[in-house]
């Protein structure tokens, strides 16, 4: 099977445009077939700041509303995926913006349960088919963190969990390595010391930190995502810097998070 | 040759979702292969209102400046591509969102010239292996007035144009109809009687009819658009009213813009 690398990055690296372009850089210099998943980034909030529109919070996550989803669309669709792509196209990578309604590339229904919410949608299914007819003659899916529910509904999706669900769904086609990047070298013994980095994370530790307490709570959905990952037949997961992509990409630096040994 | 229509929308659509949603349907259920091009309507100029960006003119044109340019980006290729592509797959129709910059689509350069527009781009070349690798499984292109210049650059590109740019370079593969949708019937003999529509216009009776003044200044560059696309292979050129569309494809309304006779 040819090889796949999903990428996920986040606020850190979209943030900055120092940061930014030599990351797309390295991706671009990867030879293997690759997507990109971006997250939001602190203009959304800025925006809606501007737009004095109220953010409602409820246990912690945000409400989006009909105007959130609004400036959402419009930062994380418009402004951060088209930067994205003219970017890598200057660096002569070949990459095509999507949201998940673009092909009917991810569809989502609107989460369910006790707490509303508002338009934030669960996957249901990624469009392996179409994701292919792009990868195959070398264009670079960038997907913005958006789905839709085929109903004509776009709905605000989590950007580690797409990764996460694309990474699974193509697993079936190609030989899939999935990159979480975010602003540490990896997953952390001690929450400030950057030389505390678990080079490799199983199942079993990952409990035994778990019930120790030695887990940062931020990092626990990233993580359980990347053993389901794991579990429904990705190859490989690594976390660490998106500074650092290549050395990661070979296994020098970052977390890998591995099977149960 | 297989048949293409090219249509393009502007904001009196855009901006009615009452208007969009059945023009959507329409569109949806022409039998032949399609691509929309959207232009950017009010949304983008109320936003840079709520946002307090002085908005520059330059002989009646907005001048793009590097905010300009994030707030449209944000509004025509965030939230007006995608709010319409979601309709158009809740309508079961295949639709795929793009700027100029997704798959090198369509390439530009900024505009040079006496005056600086700004980040205006006029374009280059259109890809046709892209935009045709779309159309082939039945997917409908819906294109933002969004171009780049393939070196990292975002251009803001005027619609009518890039209609008539993509539905020229088509033409070595399809047959090729272009719409322009507006919000009259037709093109008027006079400005306010939507009665005096001219069912066909030639060259030569377009000559005439301006150089009496007869046709209204805003219709010119359109008009102009419409022979020249005609001069470079595309074989017909419809002007109407969205709302009739499935009329205007068939002939029963609007303004045919022919060859001369």
């Amino acid at each position: 099977m040819d090889k796949l690398i999903v990428i996920k990055i986040g606020g850190n690296l979209i943030d900055d445009p120092n940061a930014l372009l030599p990351f797309l850089e390295s991706l671009a210099a990867l030879p293997e077939r690759k997507i990109l998943v971006h997250g939001g980034g602190k203009l959304a909030t800025d925006l809606a700041r501007k737009l004095d529109l109220p953010q409602q919070m409820l246990s912690g996550r945000r409400i989006t509303d009909a105007e959130t989803l609004k400036v959402v669309t419009m930062v994380y669709a418009g402004y951060i995926n088209k930067t994205i792509v003219a970017m890598l196209q200057g660096l002569g990578a070949n990459a095509v913006g999507l949201t998940g309604a673009d092909g009917n590339a991810i569809r989502a229904h609107r989460r369910k349960g006790e707490v509303d919410f508002g338009y934030v949608g669960d996957v249901d299914e990624v469009n392996t088919r179409f994701l292919t007819s792009l990868l195959e003659p070398g264009c670079i899916p960038v997907l913005a963190p958006i789905t839709h529910d085929a109903h004509g509904q776009l709905l605000n999706t989590n950007a580690d969990t797409i990764a996460q669900e694309v990474a699974t769904a193509l697993s079936i086609h190609f030989e899939v390595e999935l990159i979480y990047c975010f602003e540490k070298e990896g997953v952390l013994l001690q929450a400030d010391d950057e030389g505390s980095v678990i080079t490799s994370l199983d199942r079993r530790y990952y409990e035994d930190l778990k019930a120790r307490g030695a887990i940062f709570a931020g990092m626990i959905p990233k993580l359980d995502n990347a053993f389901d990952a794991l579990r429904r037949g990705v190859k490989s997961v690594l976390i660490g810097k998106g500074a650092r992509l290549r050395e990661l990409h070979e296994g020098g630096t970052g977390t890998r998070i591995s099977h149960e040994q």
